[in-house]
């Protein structure tokens, strides 16, 4: 971080990464609303006016935001790994553990964006219907067409996104009594459980 | 609602009750932080001064609001009834799936207050571990201490507060795409499916 790269494109490049990593976190302690792109300026030691030559306006800055970030864990949980789809997932969980700032922009903002007119609204909408498919694709190949004895890959993907959603919120609230890896576990664990397997089906 | 009723405590009490509808609404809309008590006034026509008879700050006006919806879900879904514990838990999401507003304002208004510092948080905080706990009772009623062979009724009580809570961002997202109550009925199910029965357990 910082400008040790002075060539102009390095540069640039730095203080774009600067810029959206503030407002990641600024986003994640004040939600989109109790934002400001003066505040984000400020607290990098930039002029809004610095801010506004990288990003036009606080509500692309808010989808750059998000979608630099989901690019980094695909990146890393997905980028063609072998591995059964449930073992990624208990991995991603690991991770999301021992970050808190991160996982709390995501609950934050994703709840937020379910009002009306909210700038990443769209953003969301999108990227529940990718994930969900994303893990229709992962459990279909892992566990079949039948999954736990009686559910479609369908509706055990969008049951899993809302686990590992609902178990955040809790483990965000109340880290002392929610075990957000135990949990999700014992939930990988039930979908697993009983299973026809997917060589069964075929 | 509205002043029909002329006798002082009448009327207070009918006034007091449009603020904490009005204010529910509007939180709702544009998080606690996007709502000050000036538009709240402005909304039911009164002046600030006239909220702050009855609602001394923000703070104590958000906690009233959240604190009224609990206890009205909780007379309606939990007075004494002596159905099945998970009966009460689709009647509850039935219900739900009717009224998006409400649902929208505790997805909203949960997830804000992980932040640092918000007024809801210790409301929140407490809430969860009460319906966990809640459903610990109902679970263990209903089910026995091994649920779907293999969760302890204190697992399966975080996982269905989670299913639905995630499946109510989802469902607000995106209502033509999740069947907010037919995936509650599908975890149901599993939790129900191949469980060893409470007597068993005598």
């Amino acid at each position: 971080m910082g400008d040790v790269d002075n060539r102009r494109g390095g540069r640039a490049h730095n203080r774009r990464d600067q810029i959206l990593r503030v407002a990641l976190e600024t986003f994640a302690e004040r939600g989109y609303r109790g934002t400001s792109l003066a505040l984000v300026a400020e607290r990098i030691g930039l002029t809004q006016q610095g801010v506004l030559h990288y990003f036009p306006t606080k509500q692309a800055l808010l989808v750059e935001v998000l979608k630099l970030r989901d690019a980094e864990d695909y990146q890393r949980f997905d980028g063609g790994s072998d591995e059964p789809h449930l073992d990624g997932i208990r991995q991603l969980m690991e991770f999301n553990a021992t970050r808190p700032g991160v996982v709390q922009s995501f609950t934050v903002l994703s709840a937020e964006s379910v009002t009306e007119a909210h700038p990443a609204r769209d953003f969301f909408v999108q990227r529940y219907r990718t994930a969900r498919g994303h893990h229709v694709d992962g459990l279909r190949e892992e566990l079949g067409e039948r999954i736990a004895g009686r559910l479609s890959p369908e509706q055990a993907a969008a049951l899993l996104v809302a686990v590992m959603d609902g178990l955040q919120l809790q483990w965000l609230l109340d880290p002392e009594q929610v075990d957000l890896t135990g949990l999700v576990d014992s939930f990988v664990t039930m979908l697993r459980d009983s299973n026809v397997p997917a060589a069964a089906d075929a």
